[in-house]
């Protein structure tokens, strides 16, 4: 019990010098990669950049200690900063106090969420986003985020609450362009673009061997950091308009507890709560790519637990919401990370940044967070997607579309609502009709085959329904259509005979759907029947009075219910099938 | 088409004077008993008594031009009303023109509401509403509904937005009762209650045909509203503290449009649409019960459409939301109602109530129709529902029981919402576990069944699971957990073979899953096959790359699969079979 909370016990417990030294050595990639992530992603997030790495210390030591990947890395990551923004911004303005107040508040009560979820094993809630759904708010969201950030590269002020207000105000505004801010964002995004796609492989060309060329490749933002906040001191450039992060507080945060006002937390609740499920799906498909890499098992439940200790601790060290990262979890698994530890060790390594490094980081131009941003995000956007899904599903395809245009025009919460809420009426819409085939008998042999696809024989007065769905409240009156349905276009009918053989649950709705069948055929002078019912299933229906009010029988197997209600038929088709056996010289 | 959306057209072809002379009969005796309960059910959605009797003159109509029922009474009906009184009285108070007003708009937006989902044919969603959560949520409503005119019963005033306030307060009112309104209450009360439950047998007993007695006990509310109403007159009780009903504006409604306030269109959208969907619910269960005693069919989504025209209509012409009334129409159908023309003449009747009738309403105490009322709802409080769920499911049972807690305990809206949302995650949580089973080899057979409950054989390094429901995105994450935990647990395996002969459909989300899995076990050297895909599926996998990134193969059945990868295990069963049979002197 208590090492399913705390998985550290488990793999503490072995935990060696070998493993000490691949966890430490990627906690040091990790944390060079993560130092202008975090930056940059508290900036998107509408707060101050000393904010990104103080949610990226207390988090990692919790999922640490909590969380059951190998390899995953917590910390900022874009689309969760997005929603912050989206989230925050519709209650008070950036800068203000309250506003920092309620991105805490947001990061802690995405937390409690999470936790909630995870002690009440209720991970499969994540199940409400579809991949369409999920696919198209990420490629989406990565649209909205690169272009946010295109002001900060050109050095003018634009903002929007969807793309086409964003695009338009950055039209607007592209009178005011600060030269000395694109000399500087433009490279760096050009240099950063270069080095995710063309570093390596140009590195190894000079001789360094795979591993180290990767590595390097990796500091490419730290690089650019650091070239452009040399350039911007030495040049003096933020005299030439050129917006810096400028004075940094250092030292640790200080605990603090998020601002307890019932009227903000109403406000924040639903966002909170979309944050945390989009946090979770993302986190927990990384977890289990890189899981399943090595054979290992992630618990789903317990990372709900973890994810939701991470945030809590984020919001109580003054951070905003955290999850697990794609990128950064990668990076982490590549470069060896052997256990939960390398967070540990990461956030050691973001401690001594925010004490030692903040004064360094004066000078850093914002245009190059923006551009450190853009690069990553435009990796989200797969458009392709849109294409293989039309391919393979035009529902599918309306449901990613539908989250796309949504997300895109009238903004992340709307895009994602709209998106859960589409996928569960398609779901919905899909499950109320299940497969039902009318069956008959195929001459001669035991079999019951769809009778629009096979050449089978049926009674007159028999109705064979084969049921291919497990019945519940979605599709229940679906059945009582279709067999209203069909009694009402055929007078001759005197027997209803349902074929149960792929039903794994009849649920009460389904019981009550089917009373009213038996009732209503029983005024009309047709009598129900049941064949082929799994035990489970049968179980159940004795706890009811369905059997005991049933007009009809229940059957072992379709064929018995035929040779008893139409004997005519399976001995006509048994003297047929003799027949055809001894034309054939063989044996009936 | 055009007699799609006017069964008018259809039936209205073939009536002759026999289905006249019967509909005739039918709308007499329904107009007699839709008098009082039209008034009663006005006063329970906190409006003017007039106001039943406008809501039962043009809906009617229009049902009978749009309806696929030929026995469907519509009008106002008891759930409907306090669902009104609910959405509109946190708006504003009772007895406004805002109030008034807002009750229109309601009618209104849940009739547009009703005609766009009928137009777009989304009836489906309907099954949002499962069988366990609308059982509860009408009983609890019953039990409120009759709570709340105990006050009028006693003559004293007392209301509350849940049960525990309305008890409280009529508590709290005890010591101020009019004796002479319990005179006048509690006798009715009785009386009615027993006309429901004996008067018929009791007629009977005296020599009356069943027909006679049967119309004759269904008089008994208008007998009851006579005699009370004379009473009162003859001994002026209103002046001993009897509320009556007072001055009933005569003559039709007026056409009148609803307010177009964007404001209250905003705060009544999510109780309108909550109206439309249990209304339709109760209606539709009502229409496909009696259509089914004649064989006769409804067509679900041209319901919607005829309710949401009679909401309209009752809009415009100064009524409230109606549906259709479960008592009324079997009422409707006994009385030989042949077609919807019954509804029209039920109309007719009522224009002539409410142009006649209505001074002679002056001195009705409001004592009698709090009576009417209360016997009526209580025969739809089933409580024996929670102790048949709870013996047939648990889950049921627990959607059942917080649907009534909440509904009870925090009104209407609260428990029908929170009714859907919680039959939503159960399904979600029931169809997110799909089941599946490891399989083995049945010796000597080409057939395969789960290892858990069979004596079957299987290959150390091959994985076969069978899975049993269809894929779509609430279960995929689960087949891709039982697939990796497997992996994860038995470092022997080599092979992993899907069984699909029971799965109908996969969808984007489950497609992304197969994915995952392939590339996932891929990685750590597994290889991944199907066995018995289904047609359908097959052309749909075709249709993405799944099929080309297989690592393994797409065997036609599970045998194929396990000679091919396991050759040493199927030969060694064969030879076991044969020496078997063998030692039986049959053979192979």
């Amino acid at each position: 019990m208590l090492r399913r909370y705390f998985p550290i016990l488990t793999w503490g417990a072995a935990y060696d010098r070998a493993a000490l030294t691949s966890d430490l050595i990627a906690a040091v990639i990790v944390t060079i990669m993560l130092i202008p992530q975090s930056l940059a992603y508290a900036l998107l997030a509408g707060l101050p950049a000393e904010v990104g790495l103080y949610a990226s210390i207390a988090p990692l030591i919790l999922y640490a200690v909590f969380g059951t990947s190998r390899a995953l890395a917590v910390g900022p990551v874009a689309v969760a900063s997005l929603m912050t923004a989206a989230a925050v911004g519709q209650f008070t303005s950036q800068g203000t106090p309250e506003y920092y107040g309620a991105a805490i508040a947001l990061a802690f009560l995405s937390g409690l969420i999470l936790l909630g979820m995870g002690i009440l094993r209720l991970g499969f809630i994540a199940n409400f986003l579809s991949h369409p759904v999920i696919s198209g708010f990420i490629s989406a969201s990565g649209i909205i985020i690169a272009t946010s950030q295109i002001p900060h590269l050109l050095g003018i002020s634009a903002s929007g609450h969807n793309l086409l207000e964003l695009l338009h105000n950055i039209i607007d505004g592209l009178g005011g362009v600060s030269i000395a801010t694109m000399l500087i964002g433009l490279p760096a995004a050009a240099f950063l673009h270069w080095s995710r796609t063309r570093m390596k492989g140009w590195l190894k060309a000079r001789g360094w061997q795979d591993r180290a060329a990767g590595t390097i490749a990796r500091t490419a933002p730290v690089m650019a950091v650091f070239a452009t906040t040399l350039v911007t001191f030495l040049f003096g450039l933020d005299g030439w308009g050129v917006a810096i992060v400028g004075d940094i507080p250092s030292g640790l945060p200080v605990p603090t507890l998020p601002p307890f006002d019932p009227g903000l937390w109403a406000t924040i609740a639903v966002p909170a709560a979309l944050i945390s499920i989009v946090g979770y799906v993302e986190s927990i498909s990384v977890a289990q790519t890189l899981a399943a890499k090595r054979r290992q098992r992630i618990d789903p439940d317990q990372e709900l637990v973890a994810l939701g200790a991470a945030n809590v601790g984020s919001a109580v060290s003054g951070g905003f919401p955290v999850t697990g990262g794609f990128a950064r979890s990668v990076v982490n698994f590549d470069a060896g990370a052997e256990t939960p530890a390398a967070g540990a060790f990461t956030a050691v390594g973001m401690a001594l940044a925010t004490v030692f490094l903040t004064p360094l980081l004066h000078y850093l131009p914002k245009a190059t967070l923006a551009a450190t941003i853009i690069v990553a995000v435009l990796s989200l956007v797969d458009l392709g997607a849109l294409r293989r899904t039309w391919a393979y599903s035009r529902i599918d395809f309306a449901a990613m579309a539908a989250t796309i245009l949504v997300t895109l025009g009238a903004g992340v919460e709307a895009g994602i609502s709209a998106g859960v809420l589409l996928s569960l009426v398609l779901h919905l819409w899909r499950t109320s009709r299940p497969h039902v085939a009318i069956v008959g008998q195929v001459p001669g042999t035991e079999h019951f085959r769809n009778v629009e696809r096979h050449a089978v024989v049926t009674a007159p007065d028999v109705l064979s329904i084969r049921v291919d769905e497990s019945l519940y409240f979605p599709n229940a009156r679906f059945l009582e259509d279709t067999v209203y349905g069909h009694v009402a276009a055929n007078p001759a009918i005197r027997h209803v005979v349902l074929m149960f053989p792929a039903v794994n649950a009849v649920d009460s709705s389904a019981l009550e759907s089917l009373e009213a069948i038996n009732a209503r055929l029983k005024d009309s002078g047709v009598s129900l029947h049941l064949t082929e019912v799994k035990g489970p299933v049968m179980d159940r229906l004795k706890r009811s009075h369905f059997l005991q009010d049933l007009t009809g029988r229940v059957f072992l197997t379709q064929y018995d219910a035929l040779r008893h209600l139409a004997p005519d038929l399976t001995a006509r088709t048994l003297a047929a099938c003799r027949r055809e056996t001894q034309r054939n010289g063989g044996q009936a």
